[in-house]
């Protein structure tokens, strides 16, 4: 990069990685300030803590399990310290808890928004970067801290402007699964493990797929062949039946729970806890159309130490071939109470809830609630004549007073070149000034909207600039300009 | 890490990083939404680039230009392409611009709120990782889309809750000087360099200091000697004289700049966009109480190329010992017509505005602007029976149901902890359920701030809670505890 000899990057974006638009940026946005309204409610405080943790602190809670302490962005500080760009929230949180243990108020509610980083392979629409947004109770060890953060995932849907119907916030807790495996003889961690992920897979492998990784392993397409949890077939019937006890009420599911894995200790555990999650939401105005009970949700994180939730659109939307959209869950949470112990040796209750953000606004948007989300209509001042250019600043700024968004050209070009400019930036006025015009003391209005509507019947994009050339546009006073554009506006 | 024998990590933040608490966070979040709003009435559309760019794509544009190179953080990709994170916004945007050319409507008007990383030493207050809120127009050559820059800046300033007077935008444009410095012939790019940064140090340094750095060069208390820009005692002068046209109306500044810059082509290209901009200022309602010309200008990055704008906080305050605050600049920008051309080998104009967010949110704070970006007033439900936990959850909800913020505690310690709980959250008010209470269907609702205006007069906290206990409390019906809860809270 001498200056004798100019180097020419070449203008990239990093493999991975993506560049936001603004329909994007505000639908996410809209997301995130529905979260944020439901989490303030609930007297959460928001807390960020920075991008970078050491790597030690992270740990090796990475979603993919079989590689740990790998899929971080990590890079040497000058003291030769490693540091790695966070995955989660929800690492960094436990440090900051352990780190400031002593001066906490507990239990302590706090959420927060922010980026999370993963180096993994890029594919399509696989980001190694999105946003998520979390909320985390510490300190509490009671039921109803988990009761809480179903409730805020269940009203942070209705405030995303989901219906009830629309969503449905799954819950589980994992010692009762822990209670199953005890009484088949199958506790051992690393059978308890496989079995998880066996059922994490029901969704995309169905039952069949499940019963195969339960017992010998299964071979895919693929030929790939993927080992078993070794349990025999009464073990198998035992887990399958546990998987099938989904789909009645809350209480229902209890019922049918109950015997499989009410004989253990940890079964029980889970059982009552669900029992305690169930009053607890019923008071909270949260019914079994918004929050079920569902032995299928294990969560693949190997942190959750008991209740575990997943927030599920319900919603169905297809592409254009016809082909179902498939959404998921688009947030998830759980119990952790062994994080913060990492750092002390101490147990600390913890419990939380984080949504996808980038996910669940992609969903929204396709699902058709994306609209909501636009931003308040564009009024375009166009002039050819530079010594206009203060002028039409003056008439963009009337606009703004007038509760408009509004922009200025800042000139340059012909009149159909800024034309074209104003209907890309979906403008809904363009305001013209022009020296006849002027003299006159006038400016005309042009309605680009109606023009928008009409414009399948026309031909080229010129003929339908010219047609409407013709149609759409007024002359007027210019003192009466604000006005008669807002007309305009507020016309159907 | 390994099972059998647990690693135990120490709990720390990364150096030079920080956790940021509630009130920072929501000061923040007002000043970002102030400034949202602003440039969505500009007619400005949100645009995000990632926080990796590829290293090539970042240049040598770091604010220290004596490190290129230095500054960021980097890492190798597992291509083996290095990347690094953003240490502003803007070369980002040059790298979107250069890959996206064709298909960006021009002029091309963004803003962008996000993290910015710097790889330099931590200090006091000086963190490694800070917020940046920018908005950029593109495609346009025109002063006037500098003046809409500035005009931004002023009503930022305004939204952010700042009266006309407590704050500055001063304009300048590089041209102005290069056309002095070529009227007494010291117009070579390492003379030019050395004057620009003589002048940025005018603050620091005073007339004095700077004088020395635009002569010889100048020594320190330290001992360490920077070298000067070499001007003789007649350039020294003028550059002096340029400085010191400061100060009157922005008419007054060009008609003292005109004698010292005037009769070279790049002053008169300087002189003839302040007067553009003076005239599109005015058009769009910007005083000379809110924006004025400043010759001493310069703003530290190498990449512009003319029009350059700082945004300054007037306002004083003092620190407890009586010591004035300062803080400076709170935001800049300038023209920066060449960064695309990194990319193309082309000129394409630009000119942008960026805030620190962090340092205005803190300053503003230090102000008391603060407080009104306070949160709703909470309230704490409060019980020791574990039996009541979902009857005061479904108080909390009734309790957000009427517009406050309320969340329920989960139970464990006794009353007087709890108490302490809702004193340390800053709540307003604490409703308890009692088992007395709860068989005669009442509830008793606890003012917490009646209690906080007369703590001074206490001894001790638990004095003040005993004494409080009696003074600031009702026993109220059930039925008509958020009635009351409310009433609580809206007397003064």
């Amino acid at each position: 990069m001498s200056d004798s000899k100019p180097f020419r990057p070449k203008a990239r974006r990093p493999r991975g990685f993506e560049d936001k638009s603004a329909a994007v940026i505000r639908a996410e946005r809209r997301l995130i300030e529905a979260a944020v309204r439901v989490y303030d409610a609930f007297g959460f405080e928001p807390l960020d803590t920075p991008a970078f943790e050491y790597a030690d602190a992270l740990g090796k809670f990475l979603p993919d399990e079989e590689r740990p302490n790998e899929g971080v962005f990590a890079l040497q500080d000058d003291d030769g310290q490693w540091m790695a760009l966070r995955y989660d929230l929800t690492a960094p949180l436990a440090r900051y808890v352990a780190e400031n243990f002593q001066h906490i108020a507990k239990p302590f509610r706090r959420y927060q928004t922010g980026e999370v980083w993963r180096n993994e392979k890029p594919g399509p629409g696989r980001f190694r970067q999105f946003i998520q947004c979390d909320a985390d109770s510490v300190g509490a060890a009671s039921p109803t801290a988990d009761a809480e953060m179903i409730a805020m995932a269940a009203d942070v849907m209705r405030a995303a402007g989901l219906k009830d119907g629309e969503y449905m916030i799954r819950v589980n807790d994992r010692r009762i699964l822990d209670g199953v495996l005890e009484s088949i003889g199958a506790g051992r961690p690393d059978t308890r493990m496989r079995v998880l992920r066996a059922i994490d897979k029901l969704d995309r492998l169905g039952r069949e797929g499940v019963e195969q990784l339960l017992g010998a392993g299964r071979k895919d397409e693929s030929g790939d062949f993927t080992e078993g949890a070794g349990l025999d077939a009464k073990g198998a019937a035992a887990v399958l039946a546990f998987i099938d006890a989904a789909g009645g009420g809350r209480a229902d599911v209890l019922a049918a729970l109950s015997p499989l894995a009410g004989n253990s200790e940890a079964g029980r555990a889970g059982l009552a806890a669900l029992a305690e999650i169930d009053a607890c939401l019923t008071a909270l105005g949260v019914g079994e159309g918004r929050a079920v009970f569902d032995p299928s949700v294990v969560r693949g994180l190997g942190y959750y130490t008991g209740p575990v939730f997943e927030a599920e659109l319900l919603t169905q939307a297809s592409y254009a071939d016809g082909s179902p959209m498939r959404f998921g869950s688009v947030g998830g949470g759980g119990r952790y109470d062994d994080l913060v112990a990492r750092f002390t040796g101490q147990t600390v209750p913890a419990t939380g809830f984080s949504f996808g953000v980038s996910r669940f606004a992609a969903a929204l948007a396709a699902l058709g609630y994306g609209e909501t989300a636009e931003a308040a209509p564009l009024a375009v001042v166009l002039t050819l004549d530079r010594e206009y250019a203060a002028e039409s600043q003056a008439m963009a700024a009337e606009l703004r007073a007038a509760g408009l968004r509004a922009e200025a050209h800042p000139g340059g070009g012909n009149m159909g070149k800024q034309l074209k400019y104003a209907d890309r930036r979906e403008a809904a006025v363009a305001v013209i000034v022009g020296e006849d015009e002027r003299a006159a003391g006038q400016v005309t209005v042009k309605n680009l909207r109606r023009g928008a509507a009409v414009s399948d019947r026309a031909g080229s994009r010129e003929d339908w600039l010219k047609q409407q050339a013709e149609q759409a546009q007024i002359t007027v006073a210019r003192a009466e300009m604000a006005a008669r554009v807002l007309e305009m506006i507020r016309k159907p």
